[in-house]
């Protein structure tokens, strides 16, 4: 590769001449170019997105902003981002947050929509939030009661397609991209292959996961006081009436190109982080311990992020932890007639904060993988 | 009542005269009158045995036996017991458990059946081990790879048969009782009226279970450290290959009259008791949300340890914490075309030793209720 | 003891026909006689509270109150308390908790006071606050910044003073009574036996408490969100600023003789309940081995709440959690000069709600072990 | 800095033309250059030494070997390092490790000392165990029980000495560094500047820790299950007894320039990685509030991995998990007459991992925090 690079002489490339070590510094001196804003940097997902911007080689922290907490230092609600410990949280503006390249809207559902009008439309926008993720308007209406703000390029890049291409193609030189749900990550990535394969049935997909209670943000709710939370599990909107329904039914029709029938019950569990969705459906004739297989290593051989693990290897939370990475299992219950897939994700990194840096990556024309980890805090 | 009593002359009465502080000075006499030996004593259901029976008002504290830590004293292995500190664990024999009235056996699966019969047909003997639970051999030869052992009365009390009738009907005067699984109680529990009533189907029913460790016992696996647990959500026996799954059939197919169709998935998450089973199934087409509920409140409206809670309430394992209890609560997903039923117990207590010490209660002509918790330890 | 009540002819007793079961469904008749209103009943102390009772067989539930939460049926707040789940809490006032013989105050710091003061003297008032614990006034004016309410009898009966006789003998009558603090009851517990046998010095105690969430109660603050527990060793209110460090050297001066100088620090650990007080001391010219266990042998061979663990096994909260019992043990340790005592808790029980229904007991004359569960729910 | 660079015809210079997504594959390869074996790579330290070097970008992963596990993957152990999945443990000899630049002992204390002697001495040799670290023959045989092995360069490199030059210095060139002991770290960095600024005196210090169960290691013993250790605290090795209390010794006589005298009490508390350390001792007559605080900021001022945070904030273990760093507070009680303070690390990764990697830097001569993490994976 080195030899090749000797011959080019593009503008884009510069003479350099250098120590291993002062690559090195260099790398951080080019952090400061391409600068990211984060919105609602005081809550958990803001918080994961400084966390891994602070390793990124290219994308440096711009502005941060809060609502309630605007006018506090970082470390008053992030003590883990000690590099940043004296910034201020500026209020949540359009001009608080103009001037940078990317901007990352980590607000409540529902928030995003106004402030992202007002951002220019070159500067590269990703909303954490729901916003902007449902196509399809009467769902937007049914599930969050409010005028639906359309659709952006929706950040998923492995998502099969069933016409075989992935989401990732959608994502270089967009400059609006809506960050999936963790919930809807760990469902979509866990059953996906299957459908696009035609190997497994869309008609009745029964999903239940096991949650850690960073995905419900720093709202003060009683049922999430530690108290309430340690030595429990505990689901929570049953039946059917849980926001990430449409978003996972989306997704998954996308992959199967026919509309799916979902079961969808989220509990959750005493741990932090974390995302366990245990995801079933039904064998389609085609279907069998084969070419179930089959399926999923094709649609996962060569993504960076998503693992099928060994045989006979179930994913756990922890393995995942900091990481953006989904580890994934599949196996055939013949006697149920059943596929069962598992996913397991960090809801902070893959499921929210590293899904919008892999997507931002892809939108700049960077490296899909730069910055990103891939190895899980374990145990 | 009292009016009454004082006509009464039967030669089981006897005259007492007392203060009310004499009575609860009484209650401790007769404890030591009937007594239950309890082998496999060091593991933590044997622990849960005997912190039941501390509280219950006609059942005295026997024999206590294990096999490797036969010789220490209970204080080693249940710090919680300290009114049992100094008692020394025997080893696990016949002989060793001779001489009482109630005999529970707490150990390994496959390990009852032998010493079962080497005990006197009028002894009132309980397994908690899965020995003596399914009526099919075939089923305990494809699921244990041994003999099967026969069939026990099962002692599940509330499991309602598609006559209507209830499991408590086999109980009174048995002298052998197989007490049920931990999720398979907690399976059972939460669907089986559905099934009785026909308002779902039993051809496609999907369990994922919520688990804590101590369901898993004391064995030393490294996948039970605390350090692999904490933080960690993780599934186990994937597929249709655990266990329990013949007798959750087994159970289900005596309320809804036909056999079932299961896929069940348990995970571990980070807390030492529970279980929350979340089970689906489909609707027939008599079911409907009012239809439903009506099957549930109907099953359970009676029942002095399972609660069907107020609608939009939904069951959490810390609110049966150390009680012989079931939560249930049962939601229609019209959109899925199934019913969310959902039942929390605490694994050692309602999912084993609570329901042993039920079921000796039926079996003995006690009150059912006699000396079970029914208040959770929250939070 | 059956034969001597033959001969009794006292007014107060009465001639009972009965079986045993009869017998065991009257106690459940008795205990509607004496009622007991809890003030504060949606927080953790006052559902521990009800925990209790409703196993009690002289004390029954009264009237429940509740300031914000006035209106709601318990179960919204206590699922585990199934058979209280229609109660309906009533707003805090003195005519809502008047009527009962026994008023047990589980409100905020501060808040006692008032109602206190309108309640009838002739009623068995505990306060699980911190109004009436503190003797010194000016203590209480520096730590709490308020008029102090004056001090009641204090409801720690364990409390060896100097002079050798216990705290349990100023509550038999008592109508006023002060439940002591939880970290304070586990500090105390730990080390009074040293001080009032003179073997360790009362001039540079230091405690170092693991405590869990549920002693912060119900409130809603950032740092009690289970995301922010859950993983997490923090300390808080450290270098003498805890409100409970005025309480705990009046304890342990009331033990010594003498004042005592003490740095305490508490730190919250991802539990729900328990305390584990580590406290150290150095040894006098009077301390060794032999007379530093001979002074916690003395002080708690015939307590039936405090338990000297044997040599070398260690207390852990996991063995006390929902018992109204402290497990204790102590060591020397030559090198440093230091005993090392270590005492375990459940903040809750004997924390907070054991230690006021002992109490009451006493103050009633009641038997102190009367309806108090000693056996810990674990693993 | 770079035009500099354009001047430079050192022979250890090249030129390059690179993109700067070029750069970062050039790291990629250069990574390969040194390599790194790991004896002990099954277990936690074994994993996060790997997990380290994935992020390094000058050390690369050599040679991974274990005892029991020899044969197995990777991914058998490490689910997190899904880079390494495919690499083979070796079985742990002097021969598997030969050929790498660097060597990282993870073993159980007692069995590096032997394995150590057989490696060359112009390979870096990094041990976690204790082996290597006391300098004291008589504590080594009294608190280990076997022949001293001598002791190494200890690698502890924010340890200020008296004379206030700090421990790093002994570091660079160094081809045997002891790493340091993960609660000693969090202990001595907690206290060492206030001995070493002569504000508190060495005669009685008081250290009480809160401790993640991976600092026990994979080791299957009873009381690290996860059933025994959620929702408990427990202390262990009471008295004195702790195998670390010589080595806190070493450090803060190092500091004070005195002997210490130690009571040392750590405590089991439900999470999986980190040490929290109260850490108390007297202040001299030199030593107040300002005093104090000027200490601690001198000695860490210009650290990159240890962190003085804000006046009134007090760290918290989950903001340095998985990171390279401990976060320290300190104050003064007056009316104790005892500074108070308190530092938090990661035990996998500033308490062992993270500091051998932190030595191997300053030993090769490479930037002391090259390839460290310094943001804690929170909440």
């Amino acid at each position: 590769m080195l030899a090749d690079l000797g011959d080019a002489a593009h503008a884009n490339f510069r003479v350099i001449t250098a120590t291993l070590h002062e690559i090195a510094e260099l790398c951080i001196l080019i952090r400061m170019g391409a600068t990211v804003a984060i919105a609602g940097a005081s809550g958990y997902a803001g918080g994961e997105l400084l966390r891994l911007l602070l390793a990124h080689p290219e994308l440096g922290v711009g502005t941060v902003t809060a609502h309630s907490k605007a006018g506090d230092r970082l470390i008053a609600h992030h003590p883990q981002l000690i590099e940043l410990a004296d910034r201020i949280l500026e209020p949540t503006t359009a001009q608080a947050l103009a001037g940078h390249d990317v901007v990352i809207l980590a607000l409540p559902h529902g928030a995003s929509a106004d402030i992202a009008a007002q951002l220019p439309d070159d500067v590269l926008v990703l909303d954490c939030g729901a916003d902007h993720r449902l196509t399809d308007a009467a769902d937007w209406q049914k599930f969050y009661g409010t005028e639906h703000a359309g659709s952006w390029p929706y950040g998923l890049p492995e998502l099969v397609h069933a016409d075989g291409h992935k989401q990732r193609d959608a994502l270089p030189g967009a400059t609006r991209i809506a960050v999936p749900g963790c919930n809807v990550t760990a469902v979509t990535l866990a059953l996906a292959p299957g459908l696009a394969a035609g190997v497994v049935a869309p008609d009745d997909i029964v999903a239940v996961l096991a949650c850690g209670t960073s995905g419900a943000g720093t709202s003060l709710k009683p049922h999430l006081l530690a108290s309430e939370i340690m030595g429990a599990a505990s689901p929570y909107a049953v039946g059917g009436v849980h926001r990430h329904v449409p978003e996972i039914q989306q997704n998954l029709q996308l992959a199967g190109g026919r509309p799916v029938t979902l079961s969808f019950t989220p509990t959750l569990v005493p741990m932090s982080r974390g995302i366990l969705a245990t995801v079933t459906a039904k064998l389609t004739g085609d279907g069998d311990g084969g070419s179930v297989r089959a399926a999923w290593e094709a649609a996962y051989a060569d993504e960076p992020f998503v693992h099928l693990l060994p045989e006979g290897q179930w994913p756990t939370t922890a393995a995942v932890l900091g990481a953006n990475t989904a580890h994934v299992q599949v196996t055939v219950d013949e006697a149920a007639g059943r596929v069962v897939a598992i996913a397991a994700i960090d809801n902070l990194t893959k499921g929210t904060a590293g899904a919008a840096i892999q997507s931002a990556n892809l939108a700049l024309g960077l490296p899909e993988t730069l910055g990103l980890p891939t190895t899980g805090v374990a145990p």
